[in-house]
């Protein structure tokens, strides 16, 4: 048996006390922030804060023998000052009421101590889901990346919207082709995958299109296609 | 019966050639448009050749009197000069040697005659996909929707996967974010689902990020945070 003690309140804390209960190697204790006084004894103490709040909690765990590690994709594992520290960071966009599979998660994890490393292992294990080791830096440049893929993807997104409810056209009529080029990726890489006239080189289509545009949709249509046409 | 004969051998063709001979309300005739000359008599005549050579196969079943579509995204319904004309446009990305589940495809459809339309909505439903109503100028607009959807969405993943590179980290870790970003707009709208440093307008990050971006993507980063900032 794996004792974890998860610390928070949150999106991500929810889920994965969620989870934990139903993992029958795992002892769960939740706590709350306000009642940090009496810590129970654990393997792992699990942070599960806002990020901003990480630190303050990490220094009431100072004197702690189990490993405290955080669940932020952004904050470097040696804010917990900690001799045994880490990073448990399952990369996913968690909404609240929607239930979590978590054996489709890719948990991001990092150690100060190489043995603690298999600690973490076995946490991800006991939810069936995916481990990969990350340091620090990686993470940062996971989060940048994900900057690209998630938010960015769906601002794309919005501005697809947009253009169809302005032209009376249902925008579901475009998932089947939102979800194929989300897939498409996991099989075949980005660049090799792409098609359209930034790729084809097609002028007149490309001019066609900035006609129907407003400027700021202009700016976004001409600095992306050069990038397609360019890289 | 509805007797169909598809004149093309490309993708679209080859996997609606596919779809229909499994369609049991269906008798097809496939034709390559090198052999004109004599065409069946046919309820539909499906033109689904490149977009360039939509025109002059129109030109040779100008005396027919069937029902003459084509399948572009596109080309105006008037390239084709019959008195019946109409557009058959399914709207997915088509790979050459993957199977196509058509259930789960959109067809946009349009006549010139509104009688017409149900011929084609029997030919949708002969293949259990969802047709949509759709005229050459919101096929248009669509078609511009999706540069942004498919073309710029893909690359976004693109610079995703190149920092992911360039850093030693798996590009699979995304994949499990990338497939709920695009689930997730099929029941929250976009705006709505936005989350990120754009949206927060966390200063401090988007600086940092920006410091990590070479100069073409530091343009996308920035034209892309202002558009999320103001829509």
């Amino acid at each position: 048996m794996i004792k974890v003690v998860i610390i928070g309140q949150g999106n991500v804390a929810s889920h994965l006390t969620h989870a934990f209960i139903s993992a029958s190697e795992i002892t769960l204790i939740q706590l709350n922030s306000r009642n940090l006084e009496n810590i129970p004894t654990a393997d792992v103490i699990i942070i599960s804060v806002s990020d901003d709040a990480i630190t303050t909690i990490a220094k009431q765990l100072k004197n702690s023998k189990s490993l405290v590690v955080h669940t932020s994709g952004t904050v470097a594992m040696k804010v917990i000052d900690n001799q045994r520290r880490g990073v448990f960071y399952p990369l996913q966009s968690f909404t609240k009421d929607k239930p979590v599979n978590f054996s489709t998660i890719p948990f991001c994890l990092e150690t100060r101590n190489s043995e603690d490393i298999i600690l973490l292992e076995n946490l991800v294990q006991s939810l069936q889901a995916k481990a990969y080791k990350i340091d620090s830096e990686q993470r940062k440049k996971l989060h940048l990346a994900a900057v690209f893929v998630n938010n960015f993807t769906n601002h794309m997104y919005q501005i697809g919207q947009e253009i169809c409810l302005e032209n009376q056209v249902p925008f579901e009529v475009l998932f089947p082709l939102i979800e194929e080029t989300a897939k498409k990726i996991t099989y075949v890489n980005p660049k090799a995958a792409q098609t359209g006239p930034a790729k084809r080189n097609d002028a007149q289509t490309i001019k066609n299109h900035l006609e129907q545009l407003n400027s700021q949709q202009q700016e976004i249509y001409t600095i992306i296609t050069k990038s397609i046409q360019e890289n």
